[in-house]
Parts: C-alpha cells; structure tokens; sequence
C-alpha cells in the first residue's frame, strides 16, 4: 500500500514555525518562497513574537490558528521541536516537514526518537528532519530553497539539499523546468521509496532523479523501483562509491551504504539507470524529462564540423549505438543535391561553409532512409537559424533531432536560446550529444524495466 | 633541427590574398579579425578589383605590393592558389597559411602536390591548406576566426577548426586565455611535431593542447614529444578511437590513424596526457594554464554542502589522488573553533550555513598541518563573499586552494566572475573540482616527463 503523501503535495493550509521577517534567516527565504511562487492555499506564518511577517497576520503558536492546518514547515531549533509536533498533533496537521538540523545527524539520537514517537502518536507523516523541504510545481509549493518556479517533468529526491537543487537550477535555466524536489534529510519516515511511489503516479512527472547515500530498507526499494521503473524511467547518482566516499557518506546523512557491488545489482534488478557523475544525471533527466519520443539506436550525424562529428562518433559506439547505414540511393540522392565537397558518410559532413538550410536538405533526403531511427545535427560554426530549420523539420519528418551547438560565439548564444524556449534541449559538445542519443535509445519502453519476478 | 617559424608568428607585414569588403566571407572575416585584434605590423590586401578594403588600399597582385611581405594568407580558389604561389615566391614572402580549401581533402591531390612542389621551390613554409589559420596573441595576430584577443598561457594545436577555436572562445569566456591557436588542416609541410616545438619555446605558453585525428610523422612526433614534456605539459585529444570514428577520420583529414592503442603506446613513452572528451581537455588546460603551482596530491576538501563533498571524494580517490588525513591536533583546534555540528573529516563539512568566514578560518588552522598538500573549497550554497575569502588566504597559507562553486543561484554568478576576472579558475561540479585537483596533482615536474632513452 502506498502512503498518502498528499498532505505534502497538495494541502489546502501551511502553517510555517519559525517564519520571520529577518533576511538571510531560513524562515523569512522559506515563507518568502511560499509566497512568491504563487501558492495559493491559506498561509499561517507562526512566531513567538506574533506581528505580521511579510504582510501575514502572524500566530504566536499553532493553538492560536483558526482554521484547519494540513502541513506544517518546522524552520525552528531542534529542542522545541518535539512539543511544537505535540500541538501540530493537537491542532489536527496530518504532514510535517521538518527542516531543522540538530537531531540524529547531530549525535542526538534522543531527540529524533522523541520526535518520531510522537508523531506516530497523532498519525502525522514526516519528511526530514534536517532538510532543505519540499517544491511541488503542480500546487506551485515551493516550501524549498532556492525559489524555483518553471514546471516540468523531472521529479528530484535527495538526500542532498545541494545536489537536488542543483538539478533544478539548471532545469530553471534552460527553461526545462522541474515537477518537484523533495530533500530527503535523516527520513525518519517518508523515504526514497515512498516519493517514488508518489511521482510514478503524478501525471506530469516523466522522469524520477535520486541522489542517494545509502537506501533507508532495501527490499522495499527494489520492490517499489521494480513496479515505478516499469512506469518511468528512475536514474540515480550514488554517494559513496569509494570507502572513503562512503565514510563520508556515513557522517554525513547516516547512510550504511554497504558494499557498492550490492547496491549495483539492486539498480539492476530494479531497472533503475545509475550514472556517475552529476552532469550525466542531468542530462539524462533533461532528455527523458523532454517532449522526444524515446527509442531509436540507428544514428545519423550531420554536422559542420568533421572533427565534432568524429568526437560524437566516439562516445555514440562506445555506450553502443549504432550508426545508421545509409543505402546507397539515398547516398545517390544527398550527392545530388549538396556540393561535392562535402564527405557523404555517417558523419555527414555538410563542412565549415555550410549554413542551416544545406542541414535542411539533407535530413529530409536522409529521413526517408528506413535505416535512419535518429538525427544528430551538429551546428559546430556561427549558423544562423538553426532554430527555424529544426522547428520546421518537425512537421516534415518523423525521427527526432537531438541539437548540438558549439563554437558559435553570439550566434549560438541567440540560437541556444530560441531552442531552449521552444524547450528544445540543446547539448553543448559533441559528446554530451552523443550521451543524449545513447538516453534517448536507452530510454525505450522495455529498457528500463527491472527483471520479472 | 627546429623549423624556423617565426614568419607565421611574429611577421612584420602580411599580404591577405582574397581578401573583401563583403560581410560573411572569409576573407572579410579574417582580415577585419587581424585588424580589430591590434595587430602591429603592415597589411596588404589583395583582391583583383584593386580599390579599398577596411579603409586600407587593395593591390590587385603581389608583385604590385612595394615593401617586403614575410606572411601571406591564401583566401582565395583552389585553383587560383599554385600561380599566387609562384608570385608569392618571386616576391620574396617566407610563410604562407592556405587557408583554401579544395586539395586532397576533396580528391584534388594534383593541385596539392602542385603547390607543394612550388613553396619547396621558394623555400616558403606552408600553414594548410583547408585550415582555420592561426591566433599568436604575442603579437597581437589573429590570422583566424572567431576573433580572440585575451593573452593566455594555452597553447592549441588542432587537427579541427571548430574543436581549436572552441578551447579558444571558452578561455576567452573564462578570462584566462590562449597563448596561440593553430590549425593544421592538411599539414602537407608544418605538422604538429614543429608547432609543439615552437610553443615549447615560447615563453609566454604553459600547456600545449593537441586534437589530432592521426600524426604526420609516428617517429617525429614521440622523439619532438619526450623533449617536449621535458618542459611543459602536452595533452591530448585523438578523435577516431573506435573503428567507425577512425573511419569517418580518414575522410575527415586523410589522417591514417593506425591502432588506438599504438596510439596510446606512444602518448605514454612520449609523456603527453591523453583525455577522453573535450570538457576533461578544457579542463586540464585552464587549470595547467593557471598560475597555481603543480604537484601535491594529498588533499582536503573543505564543503557547505556534505553530498558535494562525498561527490568530489569518489572522483578523487578513483583517480588516484590521496584524501589527506589531518592529525589529532588539527581536528581538536578545529572542534575547539568550528561549531560543534559541523562534521570534522575529510571532506571537512561546514554545514549549510556556514558564511565565507568559516572557510577562512577552517583552512588557516587546516594548513598548518603537514599532511595537507592542496585545498578544495566546495561553496555549495549562495555564500557571499567567497572570492575575497580566497584572495586574502592567498597570502597566509602555502598551499592552493582549488574552487567550485555551484548551487549559489545569483551570488555564484558574482562570485564567479570576481574569481575570472583575478584569473582564479572556478569549477562548477563537484566532480569537475575533484578532477582540476587530479590535473594539479599530475602535472608535477617529473610526471610529464618521457620515458627516458
């Protein structure tokens, strides 16, 4: 049975412990976020002092609150935290987040405890402590740092306030956007496999991110990634691969991570993608989380640059793709119609002095080709409008162009953004669109299940 | 005996053949990027239809141009290339750049050989043909494209226009710079092995970055290479490593690859570094570019964030790098000075609420240990202030203090362009730190050194 997480994501009333009107402190950017990203249920900031915070009547405790509360932000020193839950309990909060340090993480032991104990007591749920919160776009809840506000599709759990954030910083820049980020802190009850569960279901969630430490049960994880992975695809980055990562993975979240074999053969079994460093879970979540059909192994290069063409080639048949083979009429055809000095192979070279529309030409004599599955375009030189020619191209053919633009100066500035705000994903060398392609193929329905039972 | 380069690098008059007043074309680009990149000495444009080009008057042919020219640029039809050739020769000029295409590269190995048997006739030293030109920021010249005018200490070699330039545009982009860009098109006189040569010289270069597709001369180049590395670092890139990108090499650059691992063979007896994709270049190239000194491979990693620690941790033990292990006596004057939640090990985790004070403090008392050979400052959060804490350590402590910052929204962009603009290098993974560590680490006086005869 899955856990009712939805008085995290969708509550109707946030009471924040600890907001303030003091910049810099975590509760004045916590409840300024709350704001600004456009939430629209009822606010109770509550501080001792009472007053109005950010223009919000505030209340001295959460007995003073009128209404019903659904979820409650903790933003407030560890000690006081157990009776505030006390009186979340007796005011009926069914959701708590807790993002204040200073319990297990801490050498206190005790106080989790306590903690933990008494939210059970009064049947609340609990994300943290310890924490960096929750972003949920579907309800815009940004009840998280920093204020991230473009709705996407790539779900992000962490046990990182960090590295979670970084994941969605980069989606908000390139206009990607995300469907929510969930930091994990010490879990003390809602865990990795829980939000999994969650985004499986959310309907605008495509791809499903985990930093992890260590997994909080094991079993449950493989179980709950086996059923999520044949939904979604689910890609994790570990912590802790080395001893010495793992030591310090140990200190730092409490995670017993084990042996890294182990954990290896978990993902495996459970159909889960692990990549190895953060820029490779970026982008994978930022192609999977994009609007290009999946599957497609059969690449086809074009490119402006020979030697950019060769580089893709590289890492494309190293992460094993294939190179589409194209037939000899349709080579007949591309000889016909472009300059003879191009090199009319797989790269296709259109070379240095070709300009968007030759790109054009010959992806629509090259789509028709049943060996051609995917395109990769490589803009290796100042080409104007590049955008056009690929929006356009859209209609025409049926296989999916991946975008690579470099050593473009200003002109790949202005192009790299029209693609992004059409959220087109552009990859930034010829390698990284090499490891978009092997996604992409990757990413076919079939792939990313775990094994049958 | 060394080749005699000094005409492609400090000519004091340049003839630019083909150059044009029309927008787009090459010989409009080139010429305008010589002028606008501050160069010194005198230029004559030649263009058939005579009149003004730039402000500056056109010859209709060499031989009417009055004073001596030591560099000619061929801009101009392949076909036109072998007759300007012999006027360049009769006029006494002592290096010529084609930057032309259409020779062998395009089946025309008549017309090739033709212009060969001419500059060997007149003893003119040939750059190309089907090359991007060249960049020597010691005298101002940007004989190429994109225009590049910061002075660095990285040197380019490139097989590939658009792979060169990059590393040019992203040291430009960065502040830190290129010493030179050369690039090598159809080498059928200067080769790589003569450039290496030449940059090994040339006081202002640091590092010497190649990409290559195959080298002119196997024997030449590891003998040129283990004297070489002797004095400065040299590092690879070789596209073409698997059999389908060494395919697509030999229509690229006609270069005969051979077997990757007699590649590889020879990299390792010669000395040179050989990396994988272009980031891992870039990034071995800013950092052995940099002022900071080589060497030392036990490190401490100071973090806000304890997951980015545990990142930078994996990289840099899986690559061989030593995590420092601090003495009893440091860890108890750091515990007596940090706050107690912070977690004292390595990564030495500061929490996410440290301030850029804490990363002074934390390192003054950190370097006093003889076990700590190099720093890693992980800003993981919006920490202002980041650069001057730096700057200012620079003067107290005798190790380097490596810096990425990444998750910091708008302060890490004003960070980051505070630490570009004093040329510190900034990294924006944790994975990215860990690797820069292991570049500084390697590039120790005695590791890039060949195997000894």
């Amino acid at each position: 049975m899955a856990l009712d997480l939805s008085s995290f994501f969708y509550p109707e009333s946030i009471a924040i412990l600890g907001a303030s009107n003091k910049e810099g402190k975590t509760g004045h950017t916590l409840f300024k976020n709350i704001i600004e990203g456009g939430y629209q249920g009822e606010v109770f900031p509550v501080n001792p002092r009472g007053g109005t915070i950010l223009g919000h009547k505030a209340y001295q405790s959460l007995s003073e609150i009128e209404g019903e509360v659904d979820l409650a932000l903790f933003i407030i020193p560890a000690k006081f935290v157990p009776q505030a839950m006390k009186e979340a309990g007796e005011k009926g909060v069914k959701g708590a987040i807790i993002i204040s340090g200073g319990f297990r993480e801490a050498g206190n032991q005790a106080l989790e405890d306590e903690l933990v104990e008494i939210a059970r007591e009064y049947d609340i749920r609990l994300v943290g402590p310890n924490c960096q919160g929750i972003n949920f776009t579907g309800s815009k809840l940004c009840a998280s740092w920093p204020l991230i506000t473009s709705q996407g599709s790539i779900a992000i759990i962490s046990q990182s306030g960090t590295i979670g954030a970084s994941v969605a910083i980069k989606a908000e820049e390139e206009n990607c956007g995300i469907s929510g980020f969930v930091s994990l802190g010490n879990r003390v009850d809602v865990d990795e496999s829980d939000l999994m569960e969650f985004f499986a279901m959310d309907e605008k969630t495509q791809v499903i991110v985990l930093y992890l430490e260590g997994v909080a049960n094991g079993q449950k994880f493989i179980e709950t990634a086996k059923r999520v992975t044949r939904e979604k695809p689910v890609l994790v980055l570990k912590g802790g691969r080395t001893e010495l990562g793992q030591l310090a993975a140990e200190s730092h979240t409490k995670s017993m991570a084990g042996k890294d074999a182990v954990f290896e053969g978990a993902c495996r079994q459970a159909g889960i993608t692990r990549l190895r460093e953060f820029n490779d879970l970026y982008l994978w979540a930022k192609i999977l989380g994009s609007s290009m059909k999946r599957g497609g192994s059969k690449l086809l290069i074009i490119t402006s640059s020979g030697g950019s063409g060769i580089l893709s080639t590289d890492i494309a048949v190293e992460n094993g793709m294939t190179m589409a083979k194209m037939s000899e009429e349709t080579l007949e055809a591309l000889k016909e119609r472009l300059p003879d000095y191009c090199i009319f192979g797989n790269p296709l070279d259109l070379t240095g002095d070709t300009d968007a529309k030759r790109f054009e030409e010959a992806a629509l004599l090259a789509a028709e080709d049943p060996e051609v599955d995917l395109f990769l375009f490589i803009f290796g030189d100042p080409i104007p409008g590049a955008f056009e020619v690929v929006e356009g191209l859209k209609e025409k053919i049926s296989q999916e162009i991946l975008v690579c633009y470099w050593g473009g100066g200003e002109v790949e500035y202005e192009e790299t953004l029209k693609f992004q705000r059409a959220n087109i994903p552009v990859l930034s060398t010829p390698e990284e669109a090499a490891k978009a392609a092997v996604a992409l193929a990757h990413g076919e329905r079939g792939e990313f299940h775990g094994e049958e039972e």
